[in-house]
Order: C-alpha cells, then sequence, then structure tokens
C-alpha cells in the first residue's frame, strides 16, 4: 500500500541501529522514544516503533497497536514531567501529509493554555533538550 | 489521569446511541467512522471507539489498540476513496491541546501535494459530505 518501498537508512533506522544519537526518553522491545530536535513545543517527544515501516499504510496493525499503546504511556509522562494542560498528537503519512522521515512515528506535543505550536524547522539547544528530557524520563520514575 | 470526568451526552456518544444523526463511512464492534461535518480536507474522517473515554489521558490501553486498528483501515480506505496522496492523522487532548468534543476521536485528513489544510469551523453541505462518504464506502466495499 506505500507509495515507494521501506528505505533501512533512513535516520530513524540509523537511531534504532545506534549509529546516530537521540535524546532517548522511553524504551521497550517494542517501541523508542525520544526528544524530536526541532520541536514545535518544548517537551515535543517522536514515538517509533522497532520494526521497520514507512507510515500508517504498510505497518502491521499489531506493530500499530503497539506503538499507539506507546505513545499513550508517553503522552502521560510528557503532560506531567511538563505540567501540560493537554496534548496534541499527529502523524504524517506521505510528503503531502507531512512525513519528512519515513519511519513511521507519532508526534507527542504537550500543550498549555493559550500557547500556540511553534512553526517546525528550528533546531533546539541540546542542554534544552536534555533539561526536558530528564523531566520526562523523572516522570516514567514516577517522580 | 482526566482532568474531567466522562459526559455521556457528548455528541458523539449521542452519535453511538442513534440519537443524532452521522454521516458514517465504516462500523465494528469496537470502533465507529463517520464524516466529519467541519472536515478540514475533502474526505475529513473522524473514527471513535464505542467504549466511553474522554481521551489518550483515560482510555484503556486495548480501547486505544482496537481504535488505531481501526484508524488505519479507515485511512487506507480514505486514501483510496478520495485519491489521496497522503494522510495526516491529529488526535487531541484536552481544550488546550485542540478537543472540542470530549469523546476521544482520531481524524484522518487525505492530502493532496500542494493542498493546505483549510481551517477550521466551516460547515460542509450535506449533499457533499454524502458524496465524499459513498467514495469511502465504495473503497471499503473494494470499489
Amino acid at each position: 500500500m506505500s507509495t515507494s518501498a521501506y528505505d533501512p537508512n533512513n535516520i530513524f533506522a540509523r537511531i534504532l541501529r545506534g549509529e546516530l544519537p537521540a535524546e532517548k526518553v522511553f524504551e521497550t522491545d517494542k517501541i523508542l522514544a525520544f526528544m524530536d530536535i526541532m520541536p514545535r513545543a518544548d517537551g515535543h517527544v517522536l514515538v517509533i516503533p522497532k520494526t521497520p515501516a514507512r507510515n500508517i499504510l504498510d505497518i502491521q496493525p499489531d506493530d500499530l497497536a503497539e506503538l499507539a499503546k506507546g505513545a499513550q504511556m508517553v503522552a502521560k509522562a510528557v503532560k506531567v514531567g511538563m505540567a501540560a494542560d493537554g496534548l496534541t498528537i499527529q502523524q504524517f503519512n506521505e510528503s503531502s501529509g507531512g512525513q519528512v522521515v519515513f519511519h513511521i512515528h507519532v508526534h507527542v506535543l504537550p500543550r498549555w493554555e493559550g500557547v500556540a505550536l511553534r512553526p517546525p524547522g528550528t533546531m533546539a539547544k541540546p542542554d534544552v533538550l536534555a533539561e526536558h528530557a530528564g523531566r520526562i524520563r523523572a516522570a516514567f520514575a514516577g517522580g
């Protein structure tokens, strides 16, 4: 169903293989969650499955179910860790749908009353990402 | 975890009980999919679980998994029925996260190269919704 084959050298596949760094916040045998380096909100996390899939059109339904459950766990921890009022969840498929990296990923965006999302495309400073990641990891740890 | 209790009189609960009409496109024992009456793209579909849940903060993980699997089936049918290039999936939690109706729902938005989403808030004509629903139902039927 996908318009193109899965590219095993996409940057998220390389993060999964440990070839590229990421500020990780949560991991299971099924999914990995890490900070988006171009956050549209403080505490913007990406959740990806460990199995290769381009997007919603080709992922196996059971893998999508695990991805959704992982995104829920991340959403709860992000809300606590970032003291958010709510959350916006986004998932983009193909370029026209907003997809840039072709390994399926779920955006978990903490939201606060009166605070708009930032425009896409601005890199965060590593120390800022690390500080937000620490807050989210602490929420996972029950802190 | 939710900031408020589930309100059984929200409009999606009323659609599930048959108290309000909806232009339905797909239904299982777990989920219902119907046309958004204020579509941000032609063929904009909402997918909801039949079990009561306010949003991602309180839905049972297994119900969320079924919702995700249902959204995937809908996404594939919407892409075919609407001849879309891609899809944007959105899910909003609490007012700050963009949520307006407090029964969890997934937005499935077909996308085409060069076509932006419309601003929110404009009602579609019923005959237009019905025509788009017919195309999506035909895709489910393999047509």
